[in-house]
């Protein structure tokens, strides 16, 4: 719900955890100038696990530049406890990337949200293997690439899109993006592409789902919001939600019923990696919900 | 919620689809005095499809006696429809045996609810491959067997199981009961073996499904009721049911926190059962919920 | 889910309750060539209690007008048992009107929705006492008319918009409307006008619900969705749900995390009305849900 | 879920927050050996709020006795933060006493649950002011004191009561105890007396809040776990949730359906108090749930 302000800046940190490790990080922002304001921590394991943290800290009264406490946090803490750690700077947006196919309802929902600033997002580009969606894209002032796909182009249009996203974005979505990525694709993004399977994964991976949970009578359908790794619909899980159904229900109608969890599931994940709320432990996700 | 009372009575209809088979059956009873006070319906599809019906019919001003009308029934209106049909009569309980391991958390609920009238129930036995659960089952009344299980005595003590059930039970529940039903015993009772499955089906069929679901990192685990096929985790589902779970849980913490799923989830399908509002079809299950 | 098709009719019906509803309304309507493919009824006590039933019929063999069929109706079935009915024509949507302040968050969605084909309506006008959203309704090339509000003119304000309204609209959604309207208004279109109040009404009627509920530290928060009546919030409610909030959530928090609750209560609500699956009884609503 | 163990002490801490708490707790912990291995914090407001903490800490490697902890807490601390502070020693369980009536399915939970070591308390007494459940306590080797009320001897019970509780109890249980406490009782133990609303809070207070919630047609039931303060229904919610109803239901049904809710939002809130999850800040609840 919180979008970014001027003043809040973001810690996240993995390391193999040890007694003192929250000492050592609240006593070093402590002494230049940072209010933590909000404080999250996990411990994978009591022996020999690893220790993931999220906090905010609020800046005005910070003592040093903001590069100035990155590097001072590097040399004193981060390398005495082997940490994998970010510190986002203070209003920092993420710029997302959207890939889309023809259905829009994801879509239309990232795009307004973000326009209203109801996301702390900006949105550098939409980019669909159809031209059907560009108006709708470009009444809200975003460039619109159209890159066919077909069995022949895959790897040219593939690169193409590697071309436009290299270095432009922080995160890409898949809203209903009907392309399998190829691993190389993946590999330059990892932990960065969120996709949508419209299943209770690990229930009915691969084609549609909706018919599959219909053939098998499943009285809940729902959905899963993942990070894209090279293994299809194995990723590690963000979020997940479900939709009560029953018999009366078509396959056609689970498929509109469903959307809505999707769109849910969706914005949730979305939402949450802006907000660097998420750790990727293995194959598992470790997310720091308000 | 409700119990059988002695004046209502139920009719359950499955029958190939066509026009005119609801003036046919509410003429039928209002012909003889049955008022019908609840009556819901389904169609499988609009071509060919199958008819399913349940009603609840009052008996005060009944014209004749249950059994003559369920003979009229057959003669007039079943057999111009072909119909698959039963008319449960006023207050009727149905005889539910229950087979249980060592879990008793599925178990003492439903003992506890057929004490109180919760639930329109009798329990004329408990099995159990261990002894553990004597005291508490005899303390109301109820008589337990134990019939233990190796794995060179499976089929003497299948078979002992289904001398005592026969002809003295209607539904049997699987309380968490750890042991795979061969398929013969299964064909003795087809459509009326309630089974829990601890997962969320089809994720995670077979052993250890919270341990499965730790592993993948899901952060929703549930529960499903079915009744049993000989295809083990295959049969048709009756209920489901989720609980949300985060990193912060351990898979003996989702153990924990499932126990009340499956109890809830075992509990619907058990009163579904009891009340007559499971229709099967083919693998799925049409249930008239309240 | 579904939208009205050209074939299938639905009938409504109020009436006391009796013997014989049931089957002199589906003997009448399979003698005149209608199939019945979905039933739904309910009797509101067993001892002179009312009855309501929804029923959807194919009409492709009917042996008659849709005019004779209504007719023979009233004659025959409707008159003999003191009914209130109505039968919606095929493929007959309803004209929705929409009243909207500011907030467009439920607009947009509706908006969407019709023009889609997802909901069985046409939207025939917006009315807004702000100017704010014209555009966004235009595009839809829906007219908008925007009726300023102020203290001393509301009297002139309503006369106005009754005026537009009058005769060309079925029903009329408040999709967050921010002034309240006269028992006068109300009274010109009885049970047709849907409200979304943004609590789990009856708690915290009145102005600022998500500050009271901030205020009172409830652990959920909720939305309904209703007919207005001349009571403010008394009306019959048609749907609620609700979010889970925590203490870490302010106010304002609170307010977002609604929006999503208030779209989709009123969502639903909106395509129950347009589905005829609405009777109101009394200050209540019986609900024919899918 | 987790039951206390012998090697998890918990600190809970409320003072005016300021910069460098958490500095402070984690740097004095780390410094007398003590792991800190759960670590939740919040702050009511980012200008002159309240500071709220919860951790959990390992105790094999203190430097020190439990008792010089404490008392170095307080010194060092505490004192200078103007900290209210409590630190539960490891595998300390809390004495729960238990209030109730006639209604046995929140009490019959508790004793099972406890019995089974599923909950980190003792049980030194129920009473009641019916003598019906004493077999069912005795049964578990708890004593049952059976206290009748009535309008001419409530001050006496009340005293008899109190007696019996005086210093033997860290919480009082009210599962589903049909007498209103004297503004007296509740001040002798404040913040320690949990009660079960049977409605959806500020929804529906006082008596038969099931036919009050039937007679206003609402789609959602709800029940409310709280502490009890002077002013009946009015104190610091601790746990809400509902479930889905419909026009279908009785209030009696509602009753029934409604029971499951009451137990599973009383099992947390007397789960949540155990495990040392809840602070009170003024008429709301701070709970750091895991």
């Amino acid at each position: 719900m919180t979008a970014a302000d001027d003043a809040t800046a973001r810690l996240l940190v993995t390391c193999p955890d040890q007694p003192g490790i929250i000492s050592a990080v609240s006593t070093f922002l402590y002494n230049h100038g940072a209010n933590i304001t909000d404080f999250d921590q996990h411990s994978s394991d009591q022996q020999d696990g690893t220790f993931f943290l999220r906090l905010e800290f609020q800046t005005p009264d910070l003592d040093c530049s903001h590069e100035a406490l990155a590097n001072n946090f590097r040399n004193r803490v981060a390398s005495r406890y082997g940490m994998h750690w970010h510190i986002s700077a203070p209003g920092a947006k993420k710029r997302m990337a959207i890939l889309v196919s023809r259905h829009d309802h994801v879509l239309m929902d990232l795009l307004w949200r973000v326009s209203r600033g109801d996301m702390p997002a900006t949105i550098p580009m939409v980019i669909s293997n159809h031209d059907d969606l560009r108006d709708e894209v470009e009444r809200f002032g975003i460039p619109y690439h159209h890159i066919p796909v077909n069995k022949d182009n895959k790897a040219e249009a593939e690169a193409r899109a590697l071309e436009l996203l290299d270095g432009q974005v922080d995160v890409i979505v898949l809203a209903r993006y009907m392309q399998i990525l190829s691993p190389e694709f993946v590999a330059r993004h990892p932990h960065r592409i969120i996709n949508i399977h419209h299943s209770f994964l690990p229930a009915f991976v691969g084609a549609n789902p909706y018919q599959q949970a219909w053939d098998r009578g499943v009285k809940l359908i729902g959905a899963t919001s993942h990070y894209v790794t090279e293994d299809l619909d194995q990723g590690p899980i963000i979020e997940q939600n479900v939709q009560r159904v029953s018999h009366r229900h078509s396959a056609a109608e689970l498929r509109g019923l469903g959307q809505d969890v999707e769109r849910q599931v969706m914005l949730r994940a979305v939402r949450w990696h802006l907000e660097d709320r998420i750790i990727v432990d293995g194959n598992k996700t470790v997310v720091f919900v308000k």
